[in-house]
C-alpha cells in the first residue's frame, strides 16, 4: 500500500502523536510506503480563500471558490501547500486521518486541509458525474483513527452524544465516500483521558494488529449511485440500508 | 435580544455576506442589539494550540488543552481574540451562525472559532455537570443559517447526501445543545448557485420575515439530562425521540 497519513494534534507527544508513529512504523514494517502530513508541524493554513490560488484570477474582484479552483487546477496555479497535498493524494491508495475529536468533528486545521485541498475537478465535480463511487479519488481507501474524551456508551445509538456513526456521517459519507474513497470502519479510542495504562495498551495493541491486516479489510457498504433517481433520492424500489446507510 | 452573528465566507459580497447584512439590518430595525464577528475579515486563527494562552503555562513542555484552558480562564490569560469572543458570547442571548456548507459542515475558520473559544469551564465542563441544559452558555438560543450548493431533495431522509438533520447533528447537538443553547430550526438556503432570481428573492424574504419574529420562536426539543442514566445512555423507561432526537 501507499499510505498517506494526515495528522492533526497540537502536542507532538500526545497519544495521537504516538498513534501516528505506531501507524508509520507498523505499515513500514509491512513493506508499505507511508507519507505523513503533520498539519500542526506544517502550520497548515486552514481558511479557504483567495490565497489558495496564484496568478491571474478568473475574477479578481469577486472570489468564487469553484471557478478559481477549476482554473488553478487547469493552470497548475494552486498555492504550493495545496499542490503538495494533492500530489500526495494522487500518489496514495490509502488515506488515514489521525485526530482527536473536537466538537464532534475533526480539528479545524484538518477541516481546512479538506476545505482547501479537496477542490472541484480534483476530488469531485463535473456537475454530479464525478462523485460518490465515481469521485475524483476513487480506487483509494480511507480510515478515520480518532480519540475521544467521552467513553463509548455516550456514543451508543441511545447515548447522550448520539450514535458515533451519526457523528461521523459528514466525514464518512460527505468527505470520503463523496470523493470516491472506500471507507473502512473507524478506529476509535474512547475515553482516552480517563482510562488506565492497561486499557490504553490494549487499545494500542488492537490498532497495531488491525494495521497489519489493513490491506485485507472489507470496506463499509454505502448505497450506490444507481440506487438514487435523477432527483437524488432513493428509487422507490430500493430498500434503504438500516442505520446510517453504510452499515452493510 | 442581544444577538451575536458569527459570519464566515471568503467573499464579502457573497450571498452569505448579503444574509449577514440582512440579519443585522432586520434585527436592528426591530430594536435588537447586534454584534458581528466576521471571521474572514478578522483573519481569525483557526488552529487550537499553545498560542491560545498567554503567560506561564501549566506545563510548558507538554500542551494539554483543557488544563491550559482552565488556568487561562481563571487568570484571564487567554489570547486577546479568544477573550473578545468569549465576552461577546457572555453578552449575547442569541447566536446566529451564518456560513456556506463546506464538506457537510461549517468552514474551517468557523470550526476554529468553536474549537478555540468554547473552552472548558466557559462553555462546558465540570466533569459532566456543566453540559447540555446545564451548559455554560445556557439561557441563550442559537440558529444555523446556511447556504448549500445542492438542492433540497439530496438532503432528504432518503437523499444521496443524507438527512440534513443528520448532517447538522454534530453542530446542533454537539456544539449548541451541548453548551446549553436552545436550538432553533435551521434556516437553509438550498441550491443557491443554481436558482433563479425569483427563487432567491423568495428565500431572502422568507428569512427576513423569520428574523422579525425570531424572538417568539419555540426551540427544537432534545432529550433532557434526566432521560439518561449514569452510563450516559437513555434510561430503559424513556421512549426515544424519533428521527434525530431533536424533532419533538
Amino acid at each position: 500500500m501507499k499510505v498517506l497519513l494526515v495528522h492533526a494534534h497540537p502536542e507532538p507527544a500526545s497519544l495521537n502523536g504516538f498513534l501516528r508513529d505506531l501507524a508509520v512504523e507498523t505499515l513500514q514494517g509491512g513493506q508499505h510506503q507511508v507519507r505523513v502530513s503533520d498539519l500542526y508541524a506544517m502550520n497548515f493554513p486552514a481558511a479557504l480563500g483567495p490565497a489558495d490560488v496564484q496568478g491571474p484570477r478568473v475574477d479578481a474582484t469577486h472570489f468564487k471558490a469553484q471557478a478559481e479552483q477549476k482554473q488553478a487546477l487547469a493552470q497548475g496555479s494552486f498555492a504550493p501547500e495545496i499542490k503538495a497535498e494533492q500530489e500526495k493524494l494522487r500518489w496514495c491508495d490509502h488515506l488515514i486521518l489521525q485526530f482527536p475529536i473536537y466538537w464532534f468533528s475533526m480539528p479545524a486545521i484538518m477541516k481546512g486541509w479538506v476545505d482547501r485541498v479537496f477542490t472541484t475537478g480534483f476530488a469531485y465535480g463535473g456537475g454530479g458525474t464525478m462523485w460518490y463511487e465515481n469521485g475524483g479519488l476513487k480506487g483509494r481507501r480511507a480510515l478515520v483513527s480518532m480519540t475521544t474524551g467521552a467513553a463509548a456508551p455516550a456514543f451508543a445509538a441511545d447515548g447522550i452524544h448520539g450514535d458515533i456513526d451519526r457523528i461521523l456521517w459528514p466525514i464518512h459519507n460527505g468527505i470520503m465516500h463523496f470523493c470516491g474513497f472506500q471507507v473502512l470502519r473507524p478506529e476509535i479510542f474512547y475515553g482516552v483521558s480517563r482510562i488506565d495504562a492497561e486499557a490504553r495498551a490494549a487499545m494500542i495493541e488492537r490498532y497495531r494488529r488491525r494495521l497489519v491486516g489493513l490491506e485485507r479489510e472489507q470496506p463499509l457498504y454505502f448505497h450506490r449511485l444507481a440506487d438514487f433517481g435523477a432527483d437524488h433520492r432513493l428509487k422507490p424500489e430500493v430498500t434503504p440500508l438500516t442505520g446510517f446507510q453504510y452499515r452493510g
